[in-house]
């Protein structure tokens, strides 16, 4: 469907698609959107990459990774790539999620309204403690029963499901989740997580986090090394398996 | 101090330094620890990548960005190579942070009993409402008002800051948290922060990682690629700027 180029010589697969240029993706789209909504119809990688911070080269590398979207000598067609790149992202649709476990993590996560201004819905909340249902847990959301789950995805056309219980119940809910039909898993356990081929997951580990800051500080203290401010959204890491 | 050897050609600096390969030298420090428990004094790149899921030539390419620690016909010094691990990870201090920020976030990482099994300890906690001070959150800590930020930071010998508060005073608290003296901040509010050079900054945004789950959804469903269980931790992603 798309024009897929790998990154690296070798058979086309998702591992060869850099995570930072997925990232970057989103930084392409909002400016495109802007560029759009401004009324204009063709941008260069330059003109892209001066309102981003990102060299030129940096733009066409990314946006090659994902298609044949550039026209020599007239640049990028802003309404044509605004639309490759929704479809790309899966941004062209609602995505509807649960959440699983209603203790400190999961209840910050229903009242993330970020979420929502991005396309991403928190439809339903589940815990496993009783003792918690029918507990209203930000924007009007109530704590459903566990024994609820497969009924509501299924209702709710649920399809993420975002994992938010303690390490011991994690795969458990995992199973339960892929069972009911979400389509990829949010990971807050601090464990990892199998599910079968097919199902999506992306994990969210603090404490490698933190592991990242300690290290970039000892490291920077070898004094070889300059530390600085490198959050995960900024360097640049193409897949090299 | 570490014979540091540059991922690509160009000066050394530390972006050259593949995130995930400094999220593998976790994994290698807990293997390696287990073998020098177990008394063993030498270990090759084939039994260490036979224990970790990862090739030799992994294992090889990882510890060579760090050091020369290989001893070619004896493999690597296990002792040897544990310590200058846990040099070069800042592993062999106590890290000591204070969390800013008493809401959902904030009162989960206080409770986060991981933090403090891998050597992150949470001495303080913060809010800006006043109404919270003095509340106990969690493992007997107590909400402390944001006036004593810089004195308790002096007293408690904290280095790293967290910032858990919403998008609109984040940037604030880390001038707050830089001028207290912390080397590294941990940001959870969803916007950039600035911070003078030297200072280390990691950024936690959770919309990142559900819009990275709906590429790999969408991707996926395109037919060309293969979706799978590739959490943040799974990849391999050299830098290349």
């Amino acid at each position: 469907m798309h024009g897929v180029t790998p990154y690296h010589g070798g058979v086309p697969s998702r591992r060869n698609i850099p995570k930072p240029a997925v990232r970057r993706l989103s930084l392409y789209l909002r400016e495109l959107a802007s560029r759009q909504e401004a009324g204009e119809e063709t941008v260069s990688s330059k003109a892209l990459g001066r309102s981003l911070g990102l060299t030129d080269a940096q733009v066409r590398k990314d946006l090659a990774l994902f298609g044949q979207f550039g026209h020599p000598g007239r640049g990028y067609a802003v309404a044509e790539l605004v639309a490759s790149l929704r479809r790309i992202m899966g941004r062209d649709r609602l995505w509807r999620a649960c959440v699983v476990g209603a203790g400190n993590i999961g209840r910050a996560l229903v009242s993330y309204d970020r979420f929502r201004r991005e396309g991403f819905q928190i439809a339903a909340v589940f815990d496993a403690d009783p003792a918690l249902a029918g507990r209203e847990v930000g924007s009007g959301l109530r704590v459903q029963r566990m024994s609820e789950l497969a009924s509501v995805v299924a209702a709710e056309g649920i399809n993420l499901g975002i994992i938010a219980v303690p390490r011991e119940t994690a795969q458990q809910v995992a199973d339960a989740l892929v069972a009911a039909g979400v389509q990829g898993i949010l990971n807050f356990a601090p464990r990892r997580i199998e599910v079968r081929e097919g199902i999506a997951i992306v994990s969210v580990d603090f404490t490698v986090s933190l592991e990242l800051l300690a290290f970039q500080i000892a490291f920077g203290e070898s004094g070889v090394l300059d530390p600085g401010n490198d959050g995960p959204e900024d360097a640049d890491s193409p897949s090299d398996e």
